[in-house]
């Protein structure tokens, strides 16, 4: 329900507008450096504020409540918690009985029976800030296997939109994209791209975009068979972001009006020679790099009119006050990282077993 | 790992050239009518043969094993078991050592060191049939709340690609998509849709195609938060489909290219007014109909020559044998709808607590 | 790995020593009536202090960090936390290196290469104070069915030992439990009880002792078949407790040295006969009471020198400063209501699909 | 919920009077010689026949139908399958509608609404033969760790009774034990053993019996930490077995009635200088031999007259025909062996990743 993952698993907490956000993160193999400047450079990343996000003041400082002795990882849960600073439930009033368009209000009032106003509740995406510090945590796992993942911004609205990802990614620079606001994977769209999101800014609406994701060197035969494969908890995990409406993997919907003879991945002995399978075949991680892109609908939360209803079925008019991002892309780019690594470092621990010769590895047999 | 589902579960074992495959239902509630000529008749439709598939001929006759005591469910496991018949291992002998370019012969040989040549092994598509069986149950507690569930092509290679599903979905006719050989989802694109595949099937190669899935008549609120939402299981459940690349829900991918005006439904008193959404707000179902689009790449079986490696690190030519699909999508329609009945069925048990008011209701209180 | 339960279920985190210890509940469902007061309550019989428990001071205030909104479950996971308060290191600077007897240094020496040395760390029966919140939240879920749940003490060391249980139950008086300094289950043993353990304290040695549970009004049938059974589900809960070596349902040990003739349970209309099953026949409830024994061994934390090794493998004698309690039975029969409140609202909620009837009257069939 | 281990699982189907039993063994690691001598000559141990078992006439031929690729595991899930040859419904048809006193009967017809009263159904302990054919096969796995497990009867009615394995499991020989008619654990006390039985069946009753199960040479470690430790598992498994109403652990009940300074097992520079611990400390194995006690009540299927009800509520008496074990301690004895090899096989794997060595280990940094 609210976990992720088998053996590195998180199990998250935290309203938007409550107390504190936080988590367990459980499964952290014993021995591991916990670098906390690490773990909360990610979470900056994705805090609010700036010109392309939402203005909501909070500085997400994170606090490791367990796991963690003498800066090492002990095998014990790793509790972590962030504390809510500036919380507006005020301005949710007037949106107190109606059911936002594009928001899970309708259905979480549903379903529940219950309506926590405030700021989407526990369907905020505020939420994802926990899954940003696992996974920061993940990825200190993922760095003494040298795996790297980036994600960013390749599409806002239709700018760069129908993009066949896997052609460029090799002239990606990971660190142009980290320190790029927008993490625009592409030094010369990042203007364009930062104009799309001003201009629908500027018009109180949001915008559409698409983030893709690289994760470089992977072991060979990651995920399980069958219902647990890697493109599928990758599926998973993205789908499972607010506002994703679409994943692909390596040549994604381009695969689905090509040829046999067009797609298929040919091999010599240097390796594969092209990439249409995006790093995964059969549902195991083959080596390449995996490419992942993932497309995120505009913020539903805009600032026009819109008709709606209240709980009690009445016809509305839903103006919204808040603050929220213009293009969830952007930060999304963020969570779709903590989300990989999640994913990867996951798989990592369940392919242990895979062969009796590993066992006996550990077991010194 | 290879077990699908939570309370409502499947597990299946077997490969395509053993002796046979099968699995185990879990989860059905009991006093279920167990209507097998139902399950066969499903089974049916993705069994191979005819001009569209692979002219393996296997009578796909299942077996049910245990859980059904007379005609009716007794909420213990149902077994399931279908024998194989029409094994040809040596149609792979001549690639017994290969890599079969876009197959999960290179990652399943490194993950488990071990080469079961003979058919794909347990990474073939045969193993989907268990999969049909155990949704065909899923459907008959699914029509005890009348909840239907079509998939068919909307796609094939370039024809039709791109697609806005959910603009005319409502005209779907799901009788006929039924009845079409290749699960055409258009009466006026079906003719061309065969040509394409059989186009592709003369020049020894394959083509990829596009599958659309509609669900209707769900309750609302299906779906756990956070990370077993209704979208993230379609997507884990689709993109574990062999062949599948690429998933969207709704307006998918051209939901990243929108304005937040645009994309969102708004709400009158009558419901909403659009259906973007694809039926899913915030990871649970609105009530409206849910629209998947699935992407499955070309059959990566193909008769033609292609560059490879065999298990030794030497390069081959790899020169197919064997009976494969020309498009692997048409009998993967099949398998798109048992997968979305087993996300449904285990959502709609799931789904059982959410509230107090369920809980007493059921123990009369 | 830290977690308990299935659809209502509880992820703990947190050291003896650390900052805090909390947890997840995860699967309350919405609106259930959150009585902070009572959980409190609950908290405050486990609490340190008194003659027959450690002198550790700990004021064990909980705060809920989301998941309750206007004082009813959102159905959101539950947030708890506790922080320490009265961490008291240095008593264990002259044990850094040592393994203590009886407990779990050496092992989780061996398992994680780490050696956090203060006051057991994670092993430490600490954490079962976020057993006992979660386990007052399920008795909340309880209360709504009348659902009791009583434990207490019925034999210190070899005082009353060896009791047949089942015999005597229904002069209980949960009452006098309640309020008895040592959750004595019988008033007239209570002085004895209290006196064994004062023995023990004095010649700085500790006591081992037995808790009895005993659970009244259940529904019949909860429990899953055939792996997660009711009474397997309670001895993996009881003996996952901390010091517990040996667990018994209903005749328990005492059912082995019978006949069949003698253990079976007779029924006429009115019922059952006898209570020898202890409430529960083929792994479901039976609609009886249900009557659990959990022994406990001494704490392993004596105050008389003991030979051991240190991590270096060199002798060693062990001499504890620090503070325990004398029989760890007392506040462990606490920590047993806990658990076994999270069993049974868990069950309940397994419970609600066995049924078609079940759900076509949730979805209003 | 019919779904027994994490990663190292068995999911089974199948009743007592149904075509078959079967099962999946998933997670066995790829690599592993699969002996199925070994694996018949496990389950002919179970098979019933002879004068201290059930009559009924089963050769209990497994066959295996996936998983094994020329004698290897591949990795795979393995199919299991065993067919039911001597159904004898009939013996059933006078208890059609009585509920059988000590049975599932009455739990299962109140949980399920079904009664499917042909030998008990899946709550038969024939079901049981597929845990046998599994843990038979995590034997495999053991055996290349070097580990031994052994199960016997050491107790029957009142010989016996309320020993303390611990003091002289040094002298036990498995060789011994698994060649006894009855898996006696002592050479002295097996036909002491055999006329209790005999004496209960003469007077068409039955009787109880208690079974040592001794695991020898474990890794130290094993265990999760804190819900699904070493001990917590075992007791699930036990307990999960049908007839089993407590477990014990080392010095188990016995530990209730001692001090400290009597339980605690000192160390020196050798190891442990007792082992009332029973090989777990802490939840975790602790290297030295694991002790498990497990209680059998007394078969309730008896041929005297009882007291009972039908499902109308009428007033009956139960007269049982058909054919059941006098002492369902002696095959019970088989059962728990296979279950204490699925939990040491599981916990094996899972603490794979306990360690970041580990890790680097296996992927070779």
């Amino acid at each position: 329900m609210n976990t992720f993952g088998t053996k590195f698993r998180l199990t998250t907490f935290g309203e938007s507008h409550g107390n504190a956000i936080g988590g367990v993160l459980d499964g952290v193999p014993a021995g591991l450096k916990i670098d906390l400047d690490f773990i909360q450079k990610e979470l900056n990343k994705r805090k609010p504020g700036g010109k392309f996000a939402t203005s909501r003041k909070e500085s997400d400082k994170i606090e490791i409540l367990s796991g963690v002795f003498e800066g090492l990882s002990t095998g014990m849960p790793i509790g972590l918690i962030i504390y809510n600073e500036n919380q507006k439930s005020k301005d949710y009033e007037n949106v107190k009985n109606i059911f936002r368009p594009g928001h899970a209000d309708f259905t979480y009032f549903h379903k529940f029976g219950i309506r926590d106003y405030r700021g989407g509740g526990r369907s905020s995406a505020r939420e994802s800030a926990i899954r940003v510090a696992g996974g920061a945590i993940a990825q200190l796992l993922l760095n003494e296997l040298s795996i790297e993942i980036c994600s960013g911004i390749y599409s806002v609205g239709k700018v760069n939109h129908n993009t066949n990802l896997e052609d460029d990614f090799n002239k990606l620079d990971f660190k142009f994209v980290e320190n790029s606001e927008i993490f625009s994977l592409y030094p010369n769209l990042e203007n364009e791209f930062k104009n799309e999101i001003l201009k629908a800014k500027k018009s109180h609406d949001s915008i559409g975009g698409s983030v893709g994701t690289i994760i470089k060197n992977l072991p060979i035969g990651l995920g399980e068979v069958l219902y647990e494969k890697f493109d599928a908890k990758i599926s998973e995990a993205m789908m499972g972001i607010n506002a994703v409406k679409a994943v692909e993997i390596g040549s994604g919907v381009f695969a689905s009006e090509k040829k046999g003879s067009q797609n298929n991945d040919f091999i010599n002995k240097n390796g594969f020679l092209s990439n249409n399978s995006g790093g995964v075949l059969g549902g195991l991680t083959s080596g390449q790099d995996v490419i992942i892109k993932t497309h995120f609908k505009p913020t539903p939360s805009i600032f026009l009119k819109e008709k709606t209803i209240d709980i009690f079925g009445n016809e509305k008019i839903c103006e919204l006050k808040g603050r929220h991002d213009p293009c969830v892309a952007v930060r999304g780019s963020v969570v779709a990282t903590a989300m990989a690594r999640l994913v990867v470092a996951d798989m990592l621990i369940l392919n242990l077993s895979s062969k009796l010769d590993n066992i006996k590895k550990i077991y010194n047999l």
